[in-house]
């Protein structure tokens, strides 16, 4: 006999999901889930996205991992409050941990809420936070075959940003294949060509997730949900 | 109230490893476990360590991931037995898995089997699948940083490949900062410099492989396990 034991920790993750959405939506503040490989540059992405939206909105970050604080601590080191949570090993954050870390945080003084999701191509798939999108990263060196092998993070993620274009010359990434497969996968996911570390191609990007946020700000103004 | 639920499964996956481990050592073959990220380069490694090693030993491959074949073509287009494991979702190989792999595999012809993982830092360290060792891979751009973070995969692993260091120029890996905190991990593991897909540093790597096979190939010819 074969028991799905992911089914009740899933159904639990969606209940609590569902109440943290609440607690945004009233206070509407965007929330993004971010999701990538370990050192595909998830930090230095919401370093650079802090940077280009610092002055129009009110930001926090939660930060996700197995262990460490260095994150939460570069973060700071920005004047943007942070919340760090260790998973204590799991590959992914789920509602709770994120419920908890809202309480450590001003919902109605903020606008944007980044989480920096555990460093995984498969396992934060799964889980709902309670987000308004979930934001993936692939960085050149991993290579341009990841989609094919990774399918479920390229088809859940509402943008795809491909960082460390910068890189390009030095790896054997085909750029046109990477996105024929990702179009196959995700027709509407604009692509966003970032050199994270460097500030480039950042603009594009922020203004998408500033789109995002204006719209989230006028529904809750409206008393619904975006 | 909380329950553990991945115990079972843990405990199902010990006792299917066991049994493959009996059938591994009766055999007298060596069983890789190689554990990175997505595109640190467990493939190139492999095909390089194929490369260096295939005229001395008889060598198949079990590919693991989530979706597609393309890792266990490459491998078969080097002539080498491969199969390949589709996980549908799984983050990480299991022993069930693994045994179906094997009654594919003519065992008593192979001297090593190397196992590719999925491409993840997290969910593989805590599943034994019967090997003799498992090595991770860590590669240049990923950073410096990733020890500190995901320590579980560095604790566990018994060798640590450093890849891609061809490309330490262009990225801002501290060297020094991660050898010590590998070493503070885990002081006896050997951190081998490569650069697979250019076969630099893969000598010294295959080496130490290469003595792990002859001694199993020793113990079984002694009628014990190694």
């Amino acid at each position: 006999m074969e028991i799905d034991l992911s089914k009740p920790i899933l159904d639990r993750n969606e209940r609590l999901a569902a109440d943290n959405k609440v607690r945004f939506d009233a206070n509407g503040v965007f929330v993004l889930d971010l999701m990538a490989s370990p050192g595909a540059g998830k930090t230095s992405t919401i370093l650079a996205t802090i940077t280009a939206l610092r002055d129009r909105y009110s930001i926090a970050v939660i930060e996700g991992d197995i262990a460490s604080k260095v994150d939460a601590e570069k973060v700071k080191a920005h004047g943007i409050p942070a919340v760090q949570i260790n998973t204590g090993g799991a590959c992914h954050l789920e509602s709770d941990m994120i419920k908890r870390a809202i309480d450590a945080l001003d919902l109605e003084d903020l606008d944007l809420i980044i989480i920096e999701n555990v460093g995984n191509l498969v396992c934060p798939t799964d889980f709902n936070l309670g987000e308004d999108a979930k934001v993936m990263i692939l960085s050149v060196p991993e290579g341009h075959d990841k989609p094919y092998k990774y399918p479920g993070i390229f088809q859940i993620s509402e943008a795809v940003i491909l960082n460390k274009v910068d890189t390009m010359p030095v790896f054997d990434f085909d750029e046109a294949e990477f996105t024929g497969v990702v179009r196959s996968l995700n027709p509407a996911a604009p692509i966003f060509r970032v050199a994270a570390t460097k500030g480039e191609g950042v603009d594009e990007w922020a203004a998408w997730l500033a789109a995002r946020i204006d719209a989230k700000k006028a529904a809750a103004a409206e008393g619904g949900a975006a």
